[in-house]
């Protein structure tokens, strides 16, 4: 039998907590409340959930791929963001998709393309639907238009070439991160992109709202490892030359990379890939003082090591994520080699640590992959406990920025001090911890995590004061509104703010020339 | 007394090769050639040349800042390919700019811009006017237009601000590469990229044309090097915010970089500079077999090792640049470090190349940058060569592509053997050569070097037939039509037949919205 997945929260039904592990979770997390009361409330039933009908009617040419079960309509009514699970769980699906469709080969993709721009229906490209900005979200598309079509496109999964010479393949846009790790693997290959929704994000996904990777440097964002771009497009099915590397106008890849699903439908690419890991060596540094954390990790970023893995954590973040309980901050480095040992390396970024008062007990060296991947398998496992706190009202969620060193002292003291500041009012508890998840040598990715008790059926309105107290921090203080998370409907008000006017006028006429009936996407990144 | 530019050739006329150099080039070339007549012509005389009247003339906004001198126009008339000067040096000026503006601020652009939108005059952004793609040239401009006017943008020429902590300046467009380095080092600081036409060419030209640097990988183009760009669009100016990585929406900056003075004039940009090198080692590595030397190339791109300098000379180039003569292929390899000894870099680079059959008769370790400091002296010298080049009806020139390894093989035996054979039938004498410049883990970036004997008078037939015919090759093979010359007016053919047509059609619409009067650089890249 094969495996379902929840309709309303992130995974796998048999991966989900049980019972016994989100009761033992509501007891740690309301002792650290305080005694607040984190009752668990029972998932949604959709028997008792009550979908208004579809407004619109598949045609004879798409009408083999697509359904309007109440399933598929309740399980791609949302992304994945807390917003969404929240919403799902309390059984608000007031507006889902009218139509699911589920194309196997790009001749699908087009002749559905054809059918939203002929009716005037909204098309949606899902990817693996775990968006955390609004950016798959019927509910947010206007009533111009006449119905909804949300494209699943996990039918497109196949790795379709190898070439390894050049050290490439060709990817379908639908493949899921494991779905496309598996067809590598036999080629002695893999993307080696991690980003934290890989069980159910797609390359097309990636590839469309620049996701951040497994890389900390130099290659940190998917945009960095695509050799070309295949996007069926309403005017037109687009793709790029194979090259390496071009200076021939403004690159073509880098106009669809980012472009959410509003100018295409990402179908295939041809990918980087990667020898697999052979030699690897990490260390974890503590600091004191987080400040000399910070410019230690300035100067292995500016070093030219180029660490795979150079993961600052603030002290609460070391003490929630590391049972680092001393106050200190903790540097996770890490170096990785398909084809050369890397104690050179992680010996130089370590002296740098040191010259800034870092301690360094131990030094790792191996020829193997393992504890990353123990430390990958519980990355990944987050989300299912997200789920578990859902059910007890507890307010978890992330949000994530980049800046110049510069600026960075500034924006982490402002955006913590805050969101603390919004978190005692709004929810009388709750803290907020901040990581780098990548780093530049002219600046940092910090993302931002919090935890707080919420009151049932309040959630909402709670998150949404935190967010937009956040969003106006990392703004005030030289941030960006995403580093890694894109745009979707959500980010907008701030993402409106930040990009220069002259460009959001290029972007837009570039749509309406691509996509003149404005089927793709509403809303997100750009109005029509 | 100030130095004075060459208004037909490449520089300083105090450098220009002197006559006693001249002719014992002229000698050997002979020999070359079995004793073809290289007969040295005098240069033009710019009091000799009759250029026509100005059709437009300044209004007094702008008259300030603008020049109709005939040494002004006469000199910006063409860029600086072989083409250009052979059609000065004959005195060829049939369609100079009316009109050659300085501006030396910001708002002198935006005026600039202003009167040419108004008046329907082509606005020609000249940079430092290195183009060598016909991506200034005045006469491409079609009659459609009342006049051209040519903007001269060294008068913006300043660092303006340093973030030490961030590595980042801010420096203006116009700034010529000696210029914007001189002003970086008193902070100890390098923007560390050297194109062949550093001393002539700008920082706006390179952000615009996406200019391949000093870096051999990794940081390949000026593209890499960039935190943000402002620029002066007829429909506003627009500037970027300054982030170190971002994942909101397309990049603005990826849309400016490469758009080559069609959609407006890039005035600033934060870049990312350099601490200055303290650490550097090299090797030269033979090759008996050139496919041996490949495989070398392929595996040390491959190796996640990030050399500086990768620089694989096929036997033809080895010989002539480099005096190899037992027909060997020479790998120039290099790394280098402002922060760490390079020795285990270079090993396992080394280790590589002897895998593959490589002999490394020595390899050089030094803590200071004075043996690059050579090679880059020579380098930057060849244009001045040229121009002597060009006085004896010698043809030489460049063109450059990149292409998967995969496709390599072919393309390389193509290119030499359709250059060869075009040599044959229209020379009668000639050599190609060949030369990496960059390399990527999916494939290299080619550069290719043509000399002959061309028949004064008839040099640019002769040449266009050539360069014709190899860029047909280049791209039947996989190829770019360029990987950092840019597109210009000359690429156009092949441009046009490599960029996808959805893409074609969304750049035109995103300068359409940017440019609505179609007055910059037309005829660069695409049709309005």
């Amino acid at each position: 039998m094969s495996r379902q997945r929840s309709w309303w929260g992130w995974g796998w039904e048999d991966a989900a907590l049980t019972p016994a592990q989100t009761g033992k979770l509501a007891a740690a997390l309301s002792a650290r409340f305080g005694g607040a009361d984190l009752a668990v409330h029972a998932p949604p039933d959709l028997a008792a959930v009550d979908l208004p009908a579809p407004r619109v009617a598949p045609p004879s040419a798409v009408d083999g791929m697509c359904s309007t079960s109440t399933h598929d309509r309740a399980s791609h009514t949302y992304g994945k963001s807390y917003r969404d699970v929240v919403r799902a769980f309390h059984g608000d699906l007031t507006r889902p998709p009218d139509v699911v469709a589920f194309p196997r080969d790009e001749g699908e993709v087009v002749a559905l393309l054809d059918w939203c721009a002929g009716a005037g229906i909204a098309a949606i490209p899902y990817g693996g639907g775990s968006s955390v900005v609004g950016g798959v979200e019927a509910a947010l598309v206007d009533d111009t238009y006449a119905g909804v079509v949300t494209i699943d496109l996990t039918g497109l999964d196949r790795v379709l070439e190898v070439d390894t010479v050049s050290r490439a393949a060709r990817i379908q846009g639908g493949a899921l991160g494991p779905v496309l790790e598996e067809q590598l693997r036999p080629h002695g290959y893999t993307l080696r992109h991690f980003p934290q929704s890989f069980e159910f994000s797609t390359l097309g996904g990636w590839l469309a709202t620049r996701s951040g990777g497994h890389y900390a440097s130099v290659y940190t964002h998917i945009d960095d490892l695509v050799e070309s771009i295949r996007m069926v497009t309403p005017a037109g099915v687009s793709e790029s030359r194979r090259l390496p590397g071009s200076g021939a106008g403004p690159s073509p890849d880098r106009l669809a990379l980012g472009s959410e699903g509003t100018l295409g439908v990402i179908t295939e690419a041809w990918m980087r890939v990667q020898d697999r890991v052979r030699f690897k060596a990490s260390a974890g540094v503590r600091f004191s003082a987080y400040d000399d954390g910070v410019e230690a990790t300035r100067a292995v970023a500016q070093s030219g090591l180029f660490p795979t893995n150079c993961r600052l954590l603030d002290p609460t973040e070391a003490m929630v994520a590391a049972d680092v309980d001393d106050g200190s901050a903790l540097l996770v480095l890490g170096f990785e080699s398909a084809d050369h040992p890397v104690d050179a390396w992680i010996a130089r970024a370590v002296e740098l640590c040191r010259d800034h008062g870092g301690v360094v007990p131990e030094v790792r060296s191996s020829a193997t992959d393992e504890a990353v991947g123990t430390w990958r398998n519980s990355f990944l496992r987050a989300p299912y406990g997200r789920d578990a706190l859902v059910s007890m009202a507890v307010i978890v969620e992330t949000f994530e920025t980049a800046c110049t060193w510069s600026q960075f002292g500034d924006l982490h003291r402002n955006v913590i001090a805050t969101v603390e500041r919004a978190l005692q009012e709004i929810c009388g508890d709750g803290w907020v911890t901040c990581r780098f998840t990548h780093v530049y040598p002219d600046g940092p990715a910090p993302y931002f995590s919090v935890t707080a008790p919420g009151r049932w059926g309040s959630e909402l309105s709670m998150w949404a004061e935190i967010k937009a107290a956040a969003s106006e921090a990392l703004l005030a203080h030289g941030g960006t509104i995403t580093h890694h998370h894109a745009v979707g409907r959500d980010h907008r008000p701030w993402y409106d703010r930040q990009r220069p006017d002259p460009f959001a006028t290029a972007l837009r006429a570039a749509k309406h020339a691509l996509d003149p009936a404005a089927v793709m996407n509403p809303g997100v990144l750009i109005d029509p």
